[in-house]
């Protein structure tokens, strides 16, 4: 069967599947290891802490389109999806390999520019690049892979309960808005321009609330990578429950209604690449998440018992809102 | 100036440089570092030994070709040239991350074929596979991350001395000699094929030397993959040494010379991809090494105080050889 007609989180369950079938469950480093595949990173224990190590691959013409992405800005994003990654583990990032494939008529000081870019947020997150390599190739490709340290517990998508509460950080959905105004040179005001373009290609939030939210006993997390209700579809899976999501409950920034309506919305709950954390949690622990951080997540919703993988969306009179908010799979695009 | 002029060393130069400027020197995780950018795998101090990281990437028309490999020995190969840069280092391989970018209309059934490859070596070294991710692409790109530790020393490329010897495992050049055969269908016996395919596609040895090899106070190492010549340049560049190589002391494959006379030698020379140990070390040690190990390494060489960089190949008579065994660069290949 073609990779596209079963899709990106149909092959990867395949290739679950075959990993706990075929490979070495005996070996020690097997034995180590918390999390495998199914999660933002991987985990193992190690005698300084919880190790995780993270990666991700942006592809030029899939990701990224030279047309209105420059180099440093790109590669301040390679970096920060991985630390994204890290920290919804509840981590803080540490050393990172950088591994480029460049077509040889590109420019060397684009290239620095590149590293220009992710050395900028290295720096503020501690991060030390290591190394990687470059090879030939006829699209630029970025793979950066992440390491990382959990000091005290970890967030996993595996651990919703019923009865927790669904909380998101941020506006979802102001990337896919940034991205779409950006390849369609869409007509805007120029604050709705600044603030949607600077959502998708320096997607600039606070990649420290991680850890914070661990030592205040918050079990799960997720990124928003592939779009909220894709990403709280994941958690729902991982943890084999449900959820239900309040409409009226979303935080839906302004300019986004204002220019994309009912659209909008759409991007919110699909759009992808915000890179804000999504978390569930026990009434008591969301509340001292409240009362800790500033700025605080807002609760949207809460994890039941229902059909695993459901997330339902509900209107403010408590009615079912029907709407398909299927999100970033690599072989089946929105839009 | 374009990527294709400065060729691949010269970009990771600028890079390293650009590092070095302007990476925080402050950060706890820059402190652990033990070995950044230019060695076949970063590394770092951590309370359970040396941890060491690598990562290699595999372009579809750059580094493989679906005409003549499968997507098993793919896999295996993909994973093999990992565990090779840990085992240089005199570490032992731990967790994997598979990253893969792949065109929707490939089949799914290869990518598991891939899989089974990879864990098949995987499983003979004790590697967990424990995450990755998948991007769409348009052509075939395998990004494959791996971790290890070093329990006692660590093996680099920077710490030949003159005065030590340069030895080699067994017989490079093959799978050079492979990539040939099998790119261009030239004509040979089955069981010469049979050598040159398998040393391309599979290259069979044991990735257990460079624990041991480190054991025995073996300080430097690396593997070859760009090529006998062009790897022990990296050494020298990397320790301010030179070295002298002797042409009747270098072990050619008999079937080498048979097929391909004086380009045999080239190959041996230059061909890369063998994934055999390159080791430098004092005669004292040397000798403890080759009444240690079977098969032992072949002595070829000395390192000595001459000017940096500069790998000379001296024939029987002690005259100088005058020979073109400039290595792989990504952007100046070779043939």
């Amino acid at each position: 069967m073609r990779i596209a007609e079963i899709g990106e989180f149909g092959l990867i369950s395949k290739i679950a599947s075959l990993i706990e079938e075929k490979g070495d469950r005996q070996s020690p480093a097997r034995r180590d290891l918390l999390l495998g595949i199914g999660d933002d990173a991987a985990a193992w224990k190690s005698p300084g802490g919880i190790e995780l190590i993270t990666t991700d691959t942006l592809v030029e013409g899939v990701h990224f389109d030279f047309n209105y992405t420059g180099w440093k800005d790109l590669g301040w994003k390679s970096m920060a999806i991985n630390i994204s990654d890290i920290n919804s583990m509840g981590g803080r990032p540490r050393y990172a390999l950088v591994s480029l494939a460049l077509p040889g008529r590109r420019d060397a000081g684009d290239v620095l520019d590149l590293y220009r870019g992710l050395l900028e947020i290295s720096n503020t997150y501690g991060i030390a690049v290591a190394g990687g390599n470059i090879s030939a190739s006829d699209k630029v490709v970025i793979n950066i892979t992440l390491t990382g340290l959990a000091e005290g517990n970890m967030m996993t998508r595996s651990s919703a309960q019923p009865g927790d509460l669904v909380a998101v950080f941020g506006f979802p959905g102001l990337s896919a808005a940034g991205r779409k105004a950006l390849s369609q040179f869409i007509n805007l005001d120029a604050d709705a321009l600044q603030l949607f373009k600077n959502a998708h290609l320096r997607p600039v939030r606070d990649f420290n609330n991680g850890p914070l939210l661990a030592g205040l006993g918050v079990k799960t997390a997720i990124d928003i990578s592939d779009g909220l209700a894709a990403d709280l579809t994941h958690i729902c899976m991982a943890s084999g429950v449900a959820a239900t999501l309040h409409l009226n409950s979303l935080p839906i920034h302004p300019l986004l209604t204002k220019y994309f309506g009912l659209e909008g919305l759409k991007m919110a709950l699909a759009g992808g690449e915000d890179y804000e954390l999504l978390l569930t949690a026990t009434p008591d622990i969301m509340k001292r998440v409240n009362a800790t951080l500033d700025p605080a997540p807002v609760i949207i919703g809460e994890i039941t018992a229902g059909k695993p993988y459901a997330v339902s969306l509900l209107d403010e009179g408590g009615n079912p809102v029907h709407m398909d908010f299927s999100g970033w799979d690599h072989y089946r695009r929105p839009d």
